[in-house]
């Protein structure tokens, strides 16, 4: 196929390797980062799929760092300041979030910072020369992530990959930096077995509604995956912490919904409850997790075993190709064009 | 009408005007609870309702008290011990918030963290005799705003009085407790004021799906709103900060769609922005506010101003009815009965 969104999801565990045999770029600034930072506290921002990002990062730096951590939105930094500042010191450790570094809320979130005279904001990004990259001391740049689709995938997943490093280096955590070095071959393995069988999947099931389940770091992974599903294929999409479905949104249940699961590793015995009762109320299910027992197996479907054997924060990433595909498949079998999504452009610029 | 959540909508101000009669009580225990607890940082960790109101609260909370607070699902909390575990130090103060006080995940949560000798927890509830009341040192029971419907309402906007009024007890905000004394006056008058008309604007509209924004304390009013449409109407509903709209959901806009803005002080501005280019593209939108300009009210299909005067942390409770009685004449222009949605139950619990 020509289309760019698909060539750039197939393209992820190739970009993963490039990020992975220059981690030592990575290495080095997280050690001047710690020469000029005390490292207490982090707050993650950003917009959009960036956000959400910024929500499953957020996770993975406090499980590594022990350290306090939070995604925010740009804009919810930019209109109220009690979001970040809790006291007199200005001590946070900042990441700003930015595939183009342009995003007219995150420069704005910077430049307030910056008045403010607050060091210690890193960004994340996937242009060099921009203007976030050019207001910030220290800046991890990932150029081969960026994207001509409007519709952000491998920005993200290798965005977030960076922010395993950032955790793996600071920790110096080496059991994590072994498993990320897995990812790419991983990534090709799941892509190349599934990416046809989802094909299928979405063509017969003609669904209408999706919704994403996530527990912990994986719900900012849930949220990203119902914007994929929105942007991608117009279709009604919601995503939650998983075992808050119960708390209210399951009145809207029924055969027109395909639940997505994306299991981990310490909630799946509660996860497979709900996989159980949800089927009985008659959702179709799809279950993305790293081995099934034969309970799950029976009631998705749609199973997808990672089989990783990696640790959970690990192996957060394997899940994205699965279910930015479930969107593309959904937007064709629509009759819809990914690389063209409605309404929306590839930077968000407020006059 | 007969109908219990309806009666429960409506008797709001005067559960608020209970509270505030009452506030000594609150005042006792925020001073018994300063006596043991630095006060530090805070987590509020609730499910659905309580998880929404958790998000406010938190917002509520690091405004006034200018420490570091943040919202939790009781199961991230359960099972992600990291998510509020950042050192050794067993020293953030956290308020378990329900309804019930029996929700399985919340009490397991407090037994989790009884049992990690962590001391500093503390319950916000409406039913004395509950497993959480009974668990913990010190909790802040709110009996008479307990309700009979499953749909939770004024239960929402009490606890939520509660939190702002522990708020300015503790960080000694005098100016806060005045204003929050007007709330019930105002409440009534806002309710007979837009009680009819949002009856006859939603027979009238006809509209499927609803999108509720907000932005900082006003995204877990925007999302509890969501869920009330959820609820009670069986009707597709999303919820964003405000800005993040344009950052991929706005793909989905159209005629069929109703854009509710909960617009604060703040953000207003680049919010209006957001309520024009919204009108252009053909969505419905309501706007709730504390005063409009011409532009917003020529923009709006329905407009409430509230016209409280008062600071935009002390007013958030006023726009909870009105997104509570568009939820419930939804659900009755689609023939549903709010006092019976479907597969839900009052208390969540797991076998």
């Amino acid at each position: 196929m020509e289309i760019i969104t698909y060539k750039e999801i197939l393209s992820q565990p190739d970009i993963w390797g490039n990020i992975i045999n220059n981690s030592d770029f990575i290495e080095k600034k997280v050690i001047e980062i710690k020469k000029e930072c005390p490292l207490n506290s982090f707050y993650l921002v950003g917009c959009g799929t960036s956000y959400f990002l910024s929500l499953s990062g957020a996770w993975v730096l406090q499980k590594f760092l022990k350290k306090r951590a939070a995604g925010l939105t740009a804009s919810d930094v930019y209109f109220f300041p009690e979001s970040y500042k809790n006291s007199e010191k200005l001590d946070s450790t900042i990441f700003i979030i930015s595939r183009s570094g342009t995003t007219t809320e995150t420069v704005r979130v910077v430049e307030t910072l910056k008045r403010q005279g607050h060091t210690s904001v890193y960004a994340i990004c996937c242009r060099p020369e921009s203007e976030l990259v050019r207001e910030v001391r220290h800046s991890f740049v990932i150029e081969e992530a960026d994207e001509k689709s409007v519709v952000m995938t491998r920005s993200f997943t290798s965005m977030l990959l960076l922010i395993k490093y950032i955790s793996g280096f600071c920790s110096g955590n080496q059991q994590l930096i072994k498993e990320l070095s897995k990812l790419p071959i991983l990534g090709r393995t799941i892509i190349n077995h599934y990416n046809d069988l989802i094909e299928k999947f979405v063509n017969d099931l003609k669904i209408s509604r999706f919704v994403f389940l996530g527990q912990g770091p994986f719900y900012g992974l849930a949220a990203e995956s119902g914007l994929k599903i929105k942007e991608m294929s117009l279709s009604i999409s919601e995503a939650y912490q998983t075992l808050e479905y119960r708390h209210g949104p399951m009145s809207m249940v029924g055969s027109e919904v395909l639940i997505v699961f994306l299991m981990s590793e310490r909630s799946i015995p509660e996860e497979k409850k709900l996989l159980l009762e949800m089927k009985k109320l008659g959702a179709h299910t799809f279950v993305i997790c790293d081995r099934a027992d034969k309970e799950i197996k029976e009631n998705s479907d749609f199973i997808v075993e990672i089989q990783s054997g990696i640790s959970e924060y690990a192996r957060l990433i394997l899940y994205m190709p699965i279910t930015q595909l479930l969107g593309f498949y959904q937007a064709r079998y629509k009759g819809l064009d990914p690389d063209n999504p409605k309404n929306l452009s590839q930077v968000v610029q407020i006059n």
